[in-house]
């Protein structure tokens, strides 16, 4: 298989983006990632959307998307793994490029969620959990969380404050990334005094419903070497699964299908946990990124609350985690998610970072997952 | 890249099979392959659905199953291009065992159509044409096939007899396969006096409303000589796409992703439309049968409509097309078509198609579509 490098990256604001269509965000980062680039013809693409169905009645959006980027007749794939489609996305690019099967590959995501209102959001969001066994009964994504949350303060004794600083030193991040939904700053006190959602989760521990788009460029490392950026290869992939149920897990705390993709990905790149420079987690919940980085092998189980409180997954830290500002301030238009996520590994790398550039990292970490976590995608990244 | 075989399929009795739900039916599908690969523990999975989030309100599938079916965590793809997801599924499933990351595969495609009310479905189908500038003005799928008939017969002569015989033949060769949703016969006058859906198109013109999973196993060629059942290698796959919106096209009797697909897979087998023996293709109406022949290059374009007075597509014809009764007898669950069009292939290649066996064939074509042709897939399978 040959080395597959990111060339181009491309994303506009995210936020409620009442005026513009599901394909006009979609093409708008297309044309900023070909642009960064530097080329205008692609041999194929996947684009991540988690419910386009539902939330704007729209399937069949690979082939609408390549023909509005000006790009039909070439393969366009849309792919879904709820959260992880664009991670996903990211995941088949790079197989067809390290196959030989194409060289120049699109790849990216897209939701347009604001179009229904909030009970819809909802119901649709809802759909990556299982419906007979869980949705139907009335639980909601933010229920579900708050039963991990609950589980994971109960055994191993994790605050709420803790959840807390998860929230407050992503939004300290996504303050200073001027593509974020919400680019402000919180405090400890605010989020425990926001609206109770699930207890114990208030609204300032969940990620925004969001409209946006992510785009990459995808090519062979020989081809990249010959062009205008510095080369980021994608030394590892994973993917795995777990049961979409979360009463289904033997530990609803533990999330199983992040820590068998990590391991793979941690194999093809031949890389340690502690070999990670920085990261970007799928912290759609406080909750879930503490889950995350034990997942991750970054600090061990149950101690992943601590972390926080010793502050290492912060810019300054040892262990920088979600320096764009993560899914709570950047937004998460779901599909998207995993293709944003990254763009910020590769601003970073290339020093492109502005605010909130990190002095020389080396290598990054995506994590990116559905639903309660019953999919996962982790992508490994070093700067050549 | 390796060669890959196709090793196991499975399919279960379509129809309206409201005592089951998503899951079941997939799984029952896969287990029968399989069971009939001799394998027990896959690498890898893709599965095509074109809209389970409106028809069942389930997204995630992709985990679901691979659960369900005792494979997790191993990774598990939702792949959607409109009715021609199955085939998409299949394509990459080739992309992953051809490119040596994984061994054996499993690819199906799933839906469940029948949990909904007819306008409900009618709706769902509908998001695979373009919302914005065709189903929020009030066109349906047989409206859209009914323009590109209409244009066919003023075009080229065309006529509806030729129309209706396209559903006579289907009918004739899916009443030999005790799998298809609809296995009797029909005549040109029970067409022609058949209720209208959408002139020129009556309902015997159109494909039923299906639940249905069909499933693949793939491994390489090399892993296959080994096994128990005769080896049939995948030669060629194509994938291509085009305007989702009829309007946008220069021609609509013209499928341009049906023919740039054929011309990949084409050139990737080394093969000419006579090297063929014989064709499972997307019959969702009578027309679209006429269209893809003439798309596929068997016959030239306008001349699809006399090939069916002339018999050559029937069983006994030059060049069979849907000897399974395709999709307008055996049934259309539009997520599980492409991967049931490859049992049909396999079955016929290995001497296992029964009733309606034909005589020692040796190379095969899949061709499948999604909405009015906005997407293509095409597979070419040959016997070793």
């Amino acid at each position: 298989m040959r080395e597959v490098a990111v060339i181009g990256v491309g994303m506009t604001k995210w936020g409620e983006l009442w005026e513009k269509s599901l394909r006009t965000i979609f093409v708008e980062s297309s044309l900023l990632a070909l642009d960064d680039a530097g080329v205008d013809k692609i041999d194929s693409m996947y684009v991540g959307s988690m419910s386009s169905g539902i939330f704007v009645g729209q399937e069949h959006i690979a082939s609408m998307l390549a023909d509005y980027l000006g790009q039909a007749p070439v393969p366009s794939t849309r792919v879904e793994t709820a959260c992880a489609s664009g991670g996903l996305a990211l995941r088949l690019g790079f197989m067809e490029v390290a196959s030989g099967m194409s060289d120049v590959v699109l790849v990216g995501g897209v939701e347009k969620m604001t179009d229904v209102n909030g009970h819809e959001a909802t119901y649709a969001l809802g759909t990556a959990a299982d419906q007979e066994y869980e949705g139907y009964h009335g639980i909601t994504f933010p229920g579900l969380y708050a039963l991990i949350a609950r589980a994971h303060m109960e055994k191993y004794r994790t605050t709420r404050e803790q959840l807390a600083m998860v929230a407050v030193k992503n939004h300290r991040n996504g303050a200073k990334n001027p593509l974020a939904q919400f680019p402000f700053e919180v405090t400890v006190d605010a989020v425990l005094n926001s609206v109770m959602v699930a207890d114990p989760l208030r609204i300032l521990d969940c990620s925004p419903i969001t409209d946006g788009a992510a785009a990459l460029i995808l090519c062979p490392v020989e081809m990249a070497r010959k062009m205008k950026k510095p080369v980021v290869k994608i030394t590892g992939t994973g993917h795995a699964t777990d049961t979409i149920a979360l009463n289904h897990r033997k530990d609803i705390t533990w999330l199983e299908a992040t820590f068998q993709a990590a391991k793979q990905a941690y194999a093809m790149a031949n890389k340690k946990p502690e070999d990670i420079d920085f990261l970007e987690v799928h912290d759609c919940f406080t909750i879930a990124e503490i889950c995350v980085i034990e997942a991750l092998g970054l600090v061990e189980k149950g101690k992943g609350g601590k972390a926080y409180e010793d502050e290492i997954t912060s810019l300054e830290g040892k262990i920088p985690v979600n320096t764009s500002g993560g899914l709570k301030s950047k937004g998460h238009p779901v599909g998207a998610t995993g293709a944003a996520q990254v763009i910020e590994i590769v601003k970073q790398l290339r020093g492109e970072a502005g605010e909130r550039q990190l002095k020389n990292p080396k290598v990054g970490l995506a994590q990116n997952m559905g639903g309660s976590g019953g999919s996962a995608v982790v992508h490994i990244f070093e700067k050549e």
